[in-house]
């Protein structure tokens, strides 16, 4: 079974937004052995949209349309969904009994007539019930395709796919088992692993597709597996994955099925109790925030030291000035000195430090633009690496937060 | 002049990653003027890609596609171009030369033969060199239409557009002239900014189009006009920009033509002599890291002391422990206790705090999930205000975020 996704708004072809919504899509469908067919975005113009529509419906079986559902002038989608389907909009007054109570409740104003219309809906779809906006979704179906309308906004459209979308999806298709799985590798390019797995890949049978994702020192490979027996799939994949093992080696750091490297990590603290803190200079609190940003986080995660002023390095961590100066402010000692002064500072077990010089302009220190040092102070190691990511600032934050996970995993999982 | 994008990769269907070179590549043709008529994405399969190109080539001038062009067996776009343009590989020695380069001095391992066949470009292309990875750039012409192939990384894809498909692009086509402009508000909903400008929204001309992009608290309004004359464009637009002025009044925050909203306080600061530290709870250094990953930022932001932990809100910040029984740890008592012992502690001139429950659970604290308190001083002001953001742990942090950066503002510039 395949599926199509469009995504209405100019601001996503102007790049005034990324397209976040047809990523979390084609996850949930893929996961349930819907294959999306395509993405398409279009812009806020009836003949687009119209012409999305008659293409999508001609190849697929089902077509989730996203955007264009709010309560101003540009929002056409409703009145382009009536002309599609030769409908027209009608008065629902469950729905505008919902859009005065989020009014009374968060706006704290009276409706007005442009969210008085947002009870408008095409008269022949099946209303998906939007708890959290007042633009509600619609399910209507023209031959044998099945057209989804969902509201733009990243939250409320989730909670609509979750909540109704797929189990509804499920009720009406026949669906076929396709199953993913993805082993994550770092410090391998992609040409050297495919050199080391020419013959593996070789002889992978045609129902499973292999990909390599690269990623700044990671790359992901997934396989893809399509059948009608899950299970004997998953077995399948299993099997070739184990045959992997010997290949890649050491180089191999986890599965997507499993935890992302932040959990992996989080986890390996609780299992072994102990508590973790940053001292980051040029991550500036990305690291910090990396772990946070995780509910649970406070089972494992204590604080951070931010201390982006090379001053700080001294009054905060406690860090001797004569270390900054005998060896540079990016150096292994103060790396070193900066993950024991926040495990001093905070009473955690595990630290990580950062300190850098990200560029454009080489700052405080006298290292290279690019150079970064990460020190990993446990209960069981203490060590200090220097690296060089190169001359630019956003690929060397991130380059930055991939290596230290990566020597974080290595020391504590 | 139209454009289609076209990003190859089975990755992007199934949502393992989110296709983030259609907004790069929509918002740098979109500033020169070329209009994406759309955006599509399309799988590693080659009659989805010929079926992608011949529907665009159609359709537009310029095609610009970006994916499929790895070392290994899924990245199939050259021989998918060759097939659509009757052409052939060719062997280029520059190419190798300069893979065997990178080999040298990156890799520190002898080139592959996958990364050998990268130096195989078709024939009749004009090579766009890629300094920074192993494949090139290519651009081709097919009777009135152009199509360009970038790599998918999306670093090595945006240097080659800046450095050389923008400026080949203004050589090839005569490009009319696209003017944006957009108006950041915080505050007000969607409909009711709408119901204030309506009147003004109907008198829009035809060539002047609005659009209303909104975000947790924000919404942006965004004018774009398309013409002959930039500059009587852009005087056009200023002129309705005003007449906006008095129907949104504060809850105007800026123009996207400015710096966005970090930029605009750190240079406030800067002009002000003021230092920035933030001493952050629930943000778990999301807030350090916004001003961190700016270039410069350290000409305004000190640093910060993440105190994820009850405990550290003493330890390292000095708040008294009387205080947090008394009032909680999610209280204006204590979000200003730590607003000032961060300031104490970095000898910074501003700080922000934020102290909050996130959800799922309810923590430490005993207030209700989604309250978040932020406190700010200045050697102005001090102050602290509690809100209450509502369930969901992700639209929390963001939440905040906008809040505590809308809140600086006011406060600053």
């Amino acid at each position: 079974m395949q599926a199509d996704i469009i995504t209405i708004g100019d601001e996503i072809l102007i790049g005034q937004i990324t397209d976040t919504n047809s990523a979390f899509l084609g996850n949930a469908l893929n996961k349930i052995g819907v294959e999306v067919r395509q993405i398409r975005s279009v812009s806020d113009n009836k003949n687009a949209i119209l012409d999305a529509f008659v293409t999508a419906q001609n190849q697929v079986d089902l077509v989730v349309v996203t955007g264009g559902l709010g309560p101003t002038k540009d929002d056409i989608t409703k009145h382009t969904l009536c002309e599609y389907f030769d409908d027209e909009l009608q008065f629902y007054p469950e729905v505008m009994t919902h859009i005065e109570e989020l009014f009374r409740k968060y706006v704290k104003a009276p409706v007005n007539d442009l969210n008085r219309e947002q009870a408008m809906l095409p008269s022949t779809c099946t209303q998906l019930f939007n708890p959290h906006g007042t633009a509600m979704g619609m399910w209507m179906q023209k031959e044998n395709t099945v057209f989804v309308s969902l509201p733009g906004v990243p939250f409320e459209m989730k909670h609509l796919v979750n909540g109704q979308v797929i189990p509804r999806i499920k009720e009406t298709f026949s669906l076929p088992a396709l199953v993913h799985k993805t082993m994550m590798t770092y410090g391998l390019g992609e040409s050297i692993i495919a050199e080391k797995i020419t013959e593996w890949e070789s002889a992978l049978p045609h129902h499973i597709k292999l990909a390599y994702l690269p990623n700044l020192g990671r790359v992901r490979l997934r396989l893809s597996a399509k059948g009608t027996d899950a299970v004997a799939l998953q077995k399948e994949i299993d099997v070739l994955f184990d045959a992997l093992y010997p290949l890649i080696g050491t180089h191999i750091t986890g599965f997507e099925s499993d935890e992302p490297i932040e959990l992996q990590i989080g986890n390996a603290l609780v299992h072994k109790g102990w508590m973790l803190a940053t001292a980051e200079s040029c991550t500036g609190g990305a690291l910090a925030s990396l772990f946070t940003q995780r509910a649970g986080a406070s089972a494992y995660f204590k604080g951070s030291v931010v201390a982006y002023a090379t001053e700080l390095k001294t009054r905060l961590l406690g860090v001797a000035k004569e270390v900054i100066s005998k060896h540079s402010v990016v150096s292994e000692p103060v790396a070193l000195a900066m993950a024991k002064g926040v495990l001093r500072q905070t009473g955690a077990d595990v630290a990580v430090a950062t300190t850098g010089n990200f560029g454009p302009t080489k700052g405080d220190a006298d290292a290279e633009i690019g150079t970064v040092v990460i020190a990993i102070v446990t209960p069981e190691i203490e060590l200090a690496e220097t690296f060089c990511f190169g001359k630019h600032r956003e690929r060397n934050l991130q380059k930055t937060l991939n290596k230290a996970l990566e020597l974080l995993r290595q020391k504590t999982v």
